[in-house]
């Protein structure tokens, strides 16, 4: 039986499981909505990226886990582990690499608009790069550097003006972009000038992000190519020599049959040879490379089990299959009409023949999870695993509704613990002042 | 000036005024970004709404608050002191009103998929009305009254097949659709009939909802027509009375100029006047009536305040305001492509001369809150608000990126008070265990 997710099979009494475990006992055990996480395989996508660098580019660079994907103190903890930075994009993810013992100097701070608090924030706590977007950015880490009495390594977010055949929403390597300053436009380079001026600013690297659920590897080698001309460029018009290149993530993974995702090392191998050549061709310097997977870590990890609650079958129209969550914890559908499998754990190899619509319990028309998929007969009371859903789901979840946040529960050699608690109504008011 | 919000105005410091007290002040003393909500505002629409009840249908009915638009305890404490009852959709909404001291008889419980856990919360609390939408559901509730030793009251969620000529994502009214059952399939009927073998179950009415911001009368007018016709079909088949009737909500609201919204208590006035004649012509009792307002009631209450933090100006391209708030707290945009207006607290009256995008901070291309927006020359460090935000945005706020969820301030007279207190980094990790 293949499934979207490598590491999920059929165990012995025909249930589905995932990393050992039966996805069936721990929704009894945990209870629904779960997301339900699979160690092994997020270790397994981290030592791919790793290993890639070691072998394709000796090792000469460092993978940064894109922690907004799935960000929870625990998952710091792995990629710690496994030998990984990370690439954070608040002080709250920040904060919660520190929390879970993150080494400062292996955390790079993204964002378009950081605030003055952040910033302060990640000084304050050495944080190892910042990466730079614009110049009042410059500024301001100007400031707070100056008064923690810091100097701050820095790199530069430029659009290379990659277009990587992708949503329109997550495509970020063109020059109408709120990210960065774009190459093409001169900008770039001003920024960096500028940068130049100020005396607590270590100037480092260079960073680009073209895009998300990228199936090709040439938009990659594209933009590796514009990247080492810009270093070129950099060091013949203001003598910096740029030490750091990161290339950024945006590989995609398969949801869905139809997304044939490339061997995540080829991006790493592909990148490394066109670095190396290029660094060769314009007299540079190997730079140290930074790549930037986020999705590719962790969404085939995970998966989201639900009860449903009611089958709507309305003759001629639709059938929906109704389950305990919703856009609450899982809104890329609603937003990006983003597609994914589903599997029934108590059936998981049982034909497919009716086709229905997973909806959640939302009070929201559009709060559906899967349009229009084949699926064995599914009656009240059933679980419904829908894969792949390892990433931006927890991570964009609410409590739209009120309805309190499922609990993410980690797996490893069939054994679970958890790793984020199941929100209750108490948490939901907390903050509330009558 | 006249803003889209009637409770704004400039005050003697030239600056943006909400319910008597300056936007800037308010920003100043509980920072960015920041809901704020105009308390009288909020208390004059519900006596609107509760005012028509009484004027153009004896007062025979109950306006109930839709809290999904905006849940907190002290939303609650005012829907209860205007006198409405409200609608929620989960058992978080139900906890919430109830630890607001909201009578468990005036709540209505709504919802396509209502887990065993929130009808049991409901019915262990004697919640005023559940809002029937499937026989799932019907079976449940049998099950839960007789353990209890509860008779439950009970409404039916129906589909009047009425298309409401609005987004595709919040039209609710048709046969398509995971609400309800619906009367052109006779699906209704049978839900009603079936439920009608329950001794458990007190049938007393049949509610609808034909969709979101509509501004035109004559859906709710059709719809009327369309439930009072169910109603003698009913009695007609089964020899059941009855004796409520759940009209809904939907009432549009002004987002920007170019909606044109009716006075909200035409709906009631129109609604009444079709009730009352359909009633007497087919011989039926004058039903209690309900609606369900909830966006009209707290949208145009509220704004949310930012700071920019950068303006980045792609010459030829696009010029992106960049503001320290985003999707996280104002999803709308990204999800449905809604449309805001904005106004600069500290230059309510300046000229409008420069095309921009209001971004957000968020790591993600689709982080938008207004696209090409004609705005005063903005600079960073200038604050900006959101109009109109009062509804669906503290409710639909994530933390995605880790991001804290802003406060809400409620002003009333002049006077400010949190009524959600800021969510702090604390919070945001406190369920992670590493």
């Amino acid at each position: 039986m293949d499934f979207v997710m490598d590491c999920l099979g059929v165990n012995e009494n025909g249930n589905l499981s995932i990393g050992g475990a039966d996805v069936t006992e721990l929704a009894k055990q945990y209870g629904t909505p779960l997301y339900i996480m699979d160690e092994e395989e997020i270790r397994r996508n981290c030592r791919i990226y790793a290993d890639a660098m070691k072998k394709y580019y000796d090792g000469n660079g460092l993978v940064l886990y894109a922690s907004k994907a799935f960000s929870c103190k625990y998952m710091y903890k792995i990629a710690l582990e496994e030998g990984l930075g990370v690439d954070t994009v608040s002080g709250g993810e920040i904060y919660t690499a520190l929390s879970a013992g993150f080494p400062a100097e292996k955390i790079y701070f993204h964002g378009n608009n950081k605030t003055w608090d952040e910033l302060e924030f990640a000084i304050k706590n050495d944080i190892g790069c910042i990466v730079i977007d614009n110049s009042d950015e410059v500024d301001r880490i100007e400031e707070i550097a100056e008064e923690y009495g810091k100097k701050v390594k820095a790199m530069f977010r430029v659009s290379p003006g990659v277009d990587a055949h992708t949503h329109d929403f997550i495509k970020t390597g063109q020059i109408d972009s709120k990210f960065g300053a774009a190459i093409e436009t001169g900008d770039a380079l001003k920024l960096i000038k500028y940068t130049a001026t100020k005396k607590n600013i270590n100037i480092v690297g260079i960073h680009c992000h073209i895009g998300s659920q990228i199936f090709e590897l040439s938009p990659f080698c594209e933009t590796a190519e514009i990247m080492l001309s810009f270093m070129e460029k950099i060091k013949s018009e203001t003598g910096i020599e740029i030490k750091e290149l990161n290339l950024g993530g945006g590989f995609g993974i398969k949801y869905t049959e139809k997304d044939k995702p490339i061997d995540f090392d080829k991006f790493i191998e592909a990148v490394s040879k066109v670095v190396k050549e290029k660094a060769e061709e314009k007299g540079l310097e190997c730079p140290f490379i930074l790549m930037e997977p986020g999705r590719s870590v962790v969404a085939s990890a995970g998966l989201t089990v639900y009860e449903v609650g009611t089958v709507k079958r309305i003759e001629n129209v639709r059938n929906y299959v109704c389950v305990d969550g919703g856009m609450c914890d899982n809104p890329r559908f609603i937003l990006y009409g983003a597609e994914y499998d589903a599997v029934l754990p108590e059936r998981p190899t049982a034909k497919r023949c009716e086709k229905v619509t997973v909806a959640g319990k939302c009070c929201e028309s559009g709060d559906v999870l899967i349009e229009d998929i084949m699926m064995p007969e599914i009656k009240k009371g059933d679980l419904l695993a829908v894969l792949a859903t390892g990433a931006y789901n927890y991570s964009m979840s609410s409590n739209y509704n009120r309805i309190p946040r499922p609990p993410v529960v980690m797996v490893k050699d069939g054994e679970s613990k958890i790793v984020i608690k199941r929100e209750t109504y108490e948490d939901i008011i907390k903050n509330d002042i009558l």
